[in-house]
């Protein structure tokens, strides 16, 4: 019985579903505020309204590649805890870590969508999508290599893949940082292409 | 032991739980938001506090209309996985894809409360109810077309009628749409009647 | 099998914690969302943070009344659902029902924080209060009278108690209602007290 | 079969996990809402973005410091409730309690992040982490005190231990207070300084 109550603590405090369903009341609450910086316009004298609303259409644009980063990001995570048997505190933070640029993400989108072409703009929300991409290749490589935290252990070769995956968006997101200042509007199709590209590999 | 670690990870990773959970959050967070965009009214001189919420009673009309209409998305995507044994990466993303028009109905209420009389709002309004109605469709054409996702395979009959369901409001939003520009009040007397109709059949 | 499969099915459809899980995501999401209704103040020329902060009091107390409004609904809907085995359609119906006014809550706050003496903001802060109550009666009605939904039946006194825990209130916010026009004052601290007497009784 | 329907209806009366995933839904919101409090500037004639973003520095500042403190406070939150088999009533309270002052860590951001030299907007940000810390504290006190509540009984200096835990950051924020009218940016300091001692410890 004592053994028992043992193994339940041990389970309650060491559980995935811990992790996981807060990540995903995050994932879900961050995905519905998006909408929260669609601003519906007021009309100027004369104004038609589908010119007020041809205005905000980088709103739209943030809002759709906004929706897709944090969708893809959670099929990821949901991709990465099917292989976590067990969480440890230091897990239990490296996921907290990887929550704080997604809760950023309502800002980043409000950010481009007001200043589309703005280099500062494009950077940040290119920093926010790389602190994603690296908060998630952490916690890759922290469970892949304790076995103890997982269902199986992970080959290398998975290994290296899963590092791939998170490399190849990552490079380009570099990319988009470094040319936002000189084509703006370059930088903004590849935040774009990116979910894109993930749909076709 | 390696069989059951095998199943168990499988059984995480196609569990319908981690799609319903989700989409509960999202439906939860949605009607939740809709609030939001009824703003209380500030006096300007020798106006009655009456006649200020008098004057946003669209706003009351577009909460109510998007109220029901993520209520009765909210019981049908309950009904819908009540006969889903299993998920796979598909029906991941096309829940993912229905989620995108429900998470941007906070916008659409925005716009109507503001512009009720307006075409493009009415139109915008509509393609939204429109892109929620056909993504449901697109599910449950998806997954009754597989049964080792199922329960228990779905006949003929039940799955033409549940292609009905959301053909009969995909109809009438289509006309309240071609209505919009000449009857505005028309269509929006359409996007309240929907529901109402539901709660009758 | 079959029959395995069959049950399975029924009660993933009949599960009451489909209605429960989602009813606290509404509750979570309401009572954190009250929050926004307290505006930061922006200081005018030779204004003092401590006057503009106690020139928003009202929106404090419209805070603290509503938190314990949902609080005491939430406890409540706790309490009720410990006595239900199994949902139906029509429970699940009166359960979003009951959740219209609690979502419109954060509004009839918004609305008393910034019109705190108008006859009519306190009129429908007290008419959303009687409406979430109504609603948790009818749901007690509902399910009380139909045995098959409870792990064990209601007795007829249980059963009484359960309407005089909702009328006893009801009664106090009526009469809230019919002096919010002569004595405002009177009004909002039977709105604060109602709580405070629920917490000794 | 009446005996085993008793004990599921206790087991659901009592399950943690009922007051657990709430709390998870609390915390993840508030979380995830404090973004909203980073407003993305408007530029005035010939202001650069760049100088915009770099006044509203103090937003970021809040943002980041409350992350940690929800952030901690849902950790703490885990661990805590990794202790207890069963809740009663008064816990369900205890726990509402705690979670008032965390709904209202948005609106100490935003305060501290428009008036950060503000003596009144100091002192109310520490009165909050003072209060998450208390009712925290009070919970501890609370369930060590009763072991049919836990897993098993927790020791003298376990017990004490918890105590520590809150004291000390408590006693920072109680100087923090003091000194947020003569050294305001040293109270700022403190607040920072607190969540980067508890991963330091």
């Amino acid at each position: 019985m004592n053994q028992e109550t043992e193994r339940r603590r041990f389970e309650r405090s060491h559980d995935p579903g811990r992790v996981m369903a807060p990540s995903d009341g995050v994932f879900a609450i961050v995905i519905t505020l998006l909408v929260l910086e669609i601003r519906v316009p007021d009309l100027t004298a004369g104004q038609r309204l589908a010119d007020a609303l041809n205005e905000i259409r980088p709103s739209f644009v943030a809002f759709l590649i906004s929706f897709f980063v944090v969708a893809i990001a959670w099929t990821g995570h949901r991709d990465l805890f099917a292989f976590i048997r067990l969480t440890d505190r230091n897990l239990v933070w490296l996921n907290i870590l990887y929550m704080l640029p997604l809760t950023l993400l309502p800002f980043g989108a409000a950010l481009i969508s007001r200043h589309a072409r703005e280099k500062v703009a494009l950077t940040m929300y290119g920093l926010l999508l790389l602190a994603i991409a690296f908060t998630r290749l952490f916690i890759w490589l922290y469970v892949t290599n304790r076995s103890h935290l997982l269902f199986e252990p992970i080959d290398r070769r998975s290994r290296t893949l899963g590092v791939l995956i998170v490399t190849v968006p990552a490079t380009l997101y570099v990319l988009a940082i470094l040319i936002a200042g000189s084509i703006p509007i370059a930088s903004l199709w590849i935040y774009a292409g990116v979910p894109i590209l993930y749909f076709v590999a």
